[in-house]
């Protein structure tokens, strides 16, 4: 399964998706950027680091699930990643922006796509100001942003308010294991019905 | 939210259904129907008795969510009490066969369709000759009935398989809580982001 972890900057989607240990069935999606690496980044492990003509040619044997450039730097994430963990029965998890989680889900409808959003705009607001890492113009624009971001939210599968870490987290896990009972996923257990035994 | 539990005669949905209680937010459905009340059955509990015209005339003004003839009498689920206890707050209950459960789903596609299944055939077949209840004739019908019954699954939110009574209502309960997590059943939460504390 494909879950994606998406919302507003200060939803909290980094935090929660730290959360999501492979102990318990997850793997993380790893991107493709063509950035420079920084010190301590590992190759493969944070970001698989690419130079632009290497980047493009996977985007143009539409090898990506979505991208996206910032700040002149391209960044994408690789199918062939995430459909190598699905296969190894991982639920693989995508840690994206909204524009980004739309572009997903519009080529993979099958994703599970949750929406995370403090209980409140002033709550967003508090903890863009609160954690230090944007000056007052740019959290002022991605404060705006959320407003647009929000109204995407009838598009997504489910919105989790993320009011408290460890609820929010729990709601996922309880998300993941309600969308393992959906038919489209039941296969095996489907498979299951027919056994022989008995006559039947 | 309309919840359907159905599947197979012997899948066992009378006994999960019995273990969702009013305290955890459920409410049982009430069908009317035009069989003489047996002894000990009330009125307005375990069925809206009724004659063949009042039921009619329900179904006449499109009252019914789904309705059948067993044994020459009618049986019908009306839209009225159902609506009531949603609008008070409560999960309705609908434990129906297979052909009940997509006529309402034809009429509320907001319906949650749960189809429950034992394990295998071959447990069905075997649960449907320990009950005592029919004669070899009528356990053979429902058994083959049971095969095409399966066929519409896709049909379906979702699987749950009763290989445990404790894990099917478990699992009937984490459907419900993951449902209530959907964008269009939580317009309560969306309307509580803007609150206007902080002018945000």
């Amino acid at each position: 399964m494909l879950l994606i972890i998406s919302g507003p900057s200060g939803s909290g989607k980094g935090t929660v998706t730290k959360r999501l240990h492979p102990g318990e069935g997850y793997a993380l999606s790893i991107s493709m950027t063509t950035r420079e690496k920084r010190p301590g980044e590992i190759h493969g492990v944070d970001y698989v680091f690419c130079t632009k003509d290497e980047f493009r040619e996977v985007r143009d044997a539409d090898g990506l699930l979505e991208h996206a450039t910032f700040s002149g730097n391209y960044y994408g994430t690789p199918a062939s990643y995430v459909n190598q963990q699905i296969r190894q029965g991982y639920t693989v998890v995508l840690e994206i922006d909204v524009v980004g989680a739309l572009q997903v889900k519009a080529k993979r409808p099958d994703a599970v796509l949750i929406f995370l959003m403090p209980p409140t705009f002033s709550e967003l607001r508090h903890r863009l100001e609160t954690r230090g890492t944007e000056d007052e113009d740019e959290i002022d624009r991605r404060f705006r942003r959320a407003t647009d971001e929000v109204a995407e939210l009838p598009k997504y599968d489910y919105l989790v308010i993320n009011d408290d870490i460890d609820n929010a987290v729990r709601d996922i896990n309880l998300i993941v294991t309600a969308e393992k009972l959906k038919p489209g996923r039941s296969d095996e257990k489907i498979s299951h019905f027919h056994d022989n035994y008995n006559g039947a």
